[in-house]
Order: structure tokens, then sequence, then C-alpha cells
């Protein structure tokens, strides 16, 4: 079992029940007469997901107080929301594979990929004005907009191995830690308990920058190859993520142009992960990342300050923790 | 000056002030440090677009008797919509031009296109979340997610020249007809009169529907090519739209060999256009179009009866005989 999969089966007892209604409510609105909606669709969201966004929903509805049953189809809408991001993010990043299976467009096209990712972004919409609060319909509505903003902005600045940390942070901030922020704070609506919606909304957001910032350094871990998983995927696709920023601005003029001929111009061969890789080992970029990472979840904890202990903050800790202690 | 034109000039007085401040709102709202995004989308919004849906919506409210300014926002909201799903047919059909330019994929590729519309359509439900009417939101977020399963319906279907009618229907219905459906029934929705409310939704899905069928059949006019207007797009990407569909009823043997490479097998020659064009000029494919098309302009006309006369019924009349009379 890998460790995520472990600690998901620690906190997994403490909201049981909830997360099976997730899993019910996905497959039950999925179903539809244009067959090929609920197969790209469950392709993407049955195959590994870890369902860490809805998890923070049904969390944060509990830790806030909240008693009833729209943290479900919240959670679904959350979920729908992300799930659109990641069929469009394939076809944008021209992916073959996410989590070891092929992806949407690499067995459906493009086309399918990008129709089946509006329409559950549509789903996405059509829960919320379900669930009737125009709070929560603005929290995601703006949500998913600064999403896609994030994400052009990041097209356009994908291959400058120049960027600063503030560049890096904007897209990262908008393209991962908004909807883990609005995730959380989703509870605190719930709950009708206003004075926890910043709280949650911080937690999420710095933990949502946490996550991100260690998926950005593991991508180029040596160590996580050797235990099979794949790696390098941002590297082939020359986006100058956090390590390849740091590296950059340590290596030598060799090591420039190294990373001007991969990142910047787009020109790999055989052998330029590892080389990749090496520079990395060399001025210890990865460790760099985790302690960068690290001030997020100091400050994601600080957070939760204001709430009493219980299974609920603890559980929202230990994903925290978590998040930057995956093996790399 | 095109019919098309002509025809806006003549009912444009009726809201002038409006439109035009749905035009700067359109600016404004496109405004943003990701100078990707403005560029991409005013590129397809400011290209020749006639503004059809949005002046539905200013002549529905007005006709519903609503007063107010809410309809210039919700008429934007439309536009975006509209827009968005531009964006990502292009990218689907691989298309090179649209309306005589070149398209934002052929511009700045598939990336810019699918997450430029991505953020249209978020802005969309933005505008839509600040009217704060649940009864607005219930109608677009349906609209939209209709709109994609009649996209991914059209996907699954497109090539299949033995398509029936009424899988016709339901494509053009969800993909088309339902935004002119939505854009009309908003005025209902602000005027809060429950009693127009169907027949201004219906009113606009059957001049959607007459549109959709008029604009399929013109793609194969030679009239029009002769005019200079650029045809055939819907042949090239090998599309059973409606002339096929009735064309591929009437060919002898021959002749279905030719839509079965052409449209079914997508595998086109030089002067293969020119021959679909006078296979449908044998069966006289066009008129049996436009009159089934007439049809729904009758259908149309019949949901108006319960208004009185005034200048924004004749507008909206007007539009409806536009709808299948433009030069073909």
């Amino acid at each position: 079992m890998s460790s995520t999969a472990a600690i998901l089966e620690t906190i997994r007892p403490l909201f049981g029940d909830e997360l099976d209604a997730v899993e019910l409510e996905i497959d039950r609105l999925l179903e539809n007469d244009v067959t090929l909606i609920p197969e790209v669709a469950k392709h993407v969201i049955l195959s590994g997901g870890k369902r860490l966004r809805p998890i923070l929903t049904l969390l944060s509805s509990r830790l806030s107080g909240y008693i009833g049953d729209r943290q479900i189809r919240l959670a679904v809408c959350v979920e729908f929301i992300h799930t659109a991001t990641l069929l469009h993010d394939d076809v944008v990043d021209k992916s073959d594979l996410r989590r070891g299976s092929k992806t949407a467009n690499n067995l459906w096209g493009n086309e399918a990929s990008i129709l089946v990712g509006d329409f559950l972004l549509s789903r996405a919409f059509q829960l919320m004005v379900g669930d009737g609060s125009l709070k929560v319909l603005k929290l995601l509505s703006d949500t998913s907009a600064i999403i896609s903003e994030g994400e052009v902005l990041q097209l356009t600045h994908e291959n400058n191995i120049e960027n600063d940390l503030p560049t890096y942070l904007k897209i990262i901030s908008a393209k991962t830690a908004q909807l883990f922020a609005a995730a959380c704070q989703i509870g605190a609506a719930l709950a009708e308990r206003e004075e926890h919606e910043k709280p949650l909304f911080d937690f999420g957001h710095n933990l949502g920058l946490a996550f991100q910032i260690a998926d950005d350094a593991l991508d180029y871990s040596a160590r996580r190859e050797k235990l099979g998983k794949s790696i390098g995927g941002d590297f082939r696709e020359s986006k100058a993520t956090l390590p390849v920023i740091l590296a950059w601005r340590k290596s030598n003029a060799e090591e420039k142009k190294f990373w001007i001929r991969t990142v910047r111009e787009k020109n790999q061969w055989q052998g330029d992960l590892a080389r990749a890789i090496s520079i990395m080992e060399k001025y210890r970029i990865l460790q760099e990342a985790i302690d960068y990472a690290k001030k997020y979840v100091e400050k994601a904890r600080g957070s939760l300050e204001i709430f009493k202990n219980s299974p609920e903050k603890d559980a929202l800790l230990e994903l925290l923790d978590f998040s930057v202690s995956r093996e790399y």
C-alpha cells in the first residue's frame, strides 16, 4: 500500500459513510444516455484519485460543526471541478499518462476530453445551484475563474526558467491552492460560522501550496523512480516548476546552457532527465523545495489554532503533514 | 452591407444604448493582468459576431415588461457562454477559419483556446452569481450542461450519414436552440412574469432550430459561394448535417458510395465539394431543408401570439423571418 493510501485508510473511519455517499453520488450523476460522457468521466474519476478535495470538504464541514447532508453534493461538485481541469490539462500538456494509466485524450482523443470536461464543469454548477447557497456559488464560481486564469498564466510562463518565485506562487496559488481553499471554506459556509471562513480558507490555501510544491519536487525524485513511480513528467513538458527555478539560480554557466536547451528551448535528448536530477542532487534542490513547502505547512497549522481538538482537526493536520512527507 | 448587418441595423435603434452597454461591459469584464485572456477572447468576440443571443435577451426583457438594467449583464453572460463554446468547437473541429478570420486555435494554439474558453464559461457563472437570481442560475447552468451534452452527442454521431432526423434534431436542439431559448426566457424571469417563461423559451428554441437548420443548409449554397462567402466547412469536416442526411436518403447507389467515402470514411478528394453541391441541387435538398426550417419558424411565431403588438415583438418576428431568409 502506498503511503497515500495508508494515510487515507487511517482517517477514513472518520467519515466512511459520507465518502461512500460521495462515490455513489458521483456514479449517479454521471449516468447519461450519451454514453461517451460516463465512459470518459469515470475513466478519470475512478482511476486512482485520492478524493483529497472532497475529503477536505467533509472534514471541514464537521470541524465547523455542520450537521446535515449538503456536504456530500458539494464534495462531488469540488471533485467535478477538479476532474474537468485534469481533462483539459492533459489535452493542453499533450499528456499520454496520468497516475500510470493512459489519459482520456490518449484513449478517446482531445475532442472527447475537452467536451466531457466542459460537461463536468457545467454539472458542477448545476450541483451548486441545486444546493442553492449564493455564498457557495460565489466561492466556487470565483474559484473556477481563478483556476482558468492560473492555467493561462502558467501557459504564458511555463518555459521561463527565469521565473521569479512570486510568479510561480501566483500560478500554483490559482491552479491548485484556490480549490483546496474553497473545498475547506465550504465547511464554514455550510455551518454558517462566518468566523471560520477565513481560517478554513487559509488552511486549505496553504495546504494546497505545500502540496503542489512537494508535488513539483517529487517529479524529480530519483528515489521515487527506484520505487517504480513515474517521474519527470514536468521536465519532459519543459515546465519551469520550482525545482528548475531554484536549480537555475545556482547553476554554473554550463548547467545554465543545459536548462536553456531543455526547458526554454524544449529541445531534449536521451539522458537529459538523469542530468537534470543530478544537477538537482548536486545543489540539494529537492530538500530546498521541501523546506520551502514546510513554511506553508506551518502557516496552515496556525490557521487551525482557533479550533479546539477533535478527530477532524487531527485528520486535517495529518493530511497537512502528509502533503510534504510523501516518499521522495 | 450583408443582409445580416442590414437586419440588425433596422432593429438596432430599438435598444441602441443597451447594446452599447453590453459591448462596454464585455470590454470591461475581459480586462485582465493575464493579457493572453483579453487577446484571445476579444479576437473571437469582436470579430464579426452578430450579438444575436444578447439581442434576444434585450428584446425579450422589454417584451416581457422588465424595467431595470440586469438584462445587460445577463446578455453578456449569454454571449460569454456562446463564445466559450465557439473557442472549444474550433479546437474540436480543428477549424482554421471562422467568419473569414483565422481562428484563435490557429493563431494562439489549442492550449490558449481551451483555457480561455474555460475562463469565459467561469466568468459567465460569476456574472450570473452576481445577478443573484437562482432561477436564472438554474436556467443557464442547465443550458451549459445541455450544450456540452449535445456537443458530445454530435461527436459520437458526426460522420453517421444514416443519422435519423430525431438524432439530428436532438443535437442541434442541445448545441444551438437551448441557448437561444434560455436567452429569451431570461426576459420573462427578469420581468417576474412566470406565464411568459414557456412562450419565450419555446420561441427561442424554435428560432434556434430554424436558424441552425438554415445555417447547415447555407453551408452547401453555391450562390453564397459566388457572393464570396466561405462555404463547405461542414463538408470538409465530414459532418452529417441535415443536407447530407436528406441527400443520402434520395441518393442512388453511386451517390451513396460518394457519401460513404467523403463523410463516413472522411476521405475527400479535390472537387468533392462541387460534387456534393451538385447532388444536392439535383434533389433540391436546400429547398427541402429550408422548408423544414420554416415549420419551426411557424411554431416560434405561434409562441409570441400571447404578446400584444409592440416594436419588440415586431423585431423578434423580423429576426425570426431573417433566420431562414438569409441569402442562399
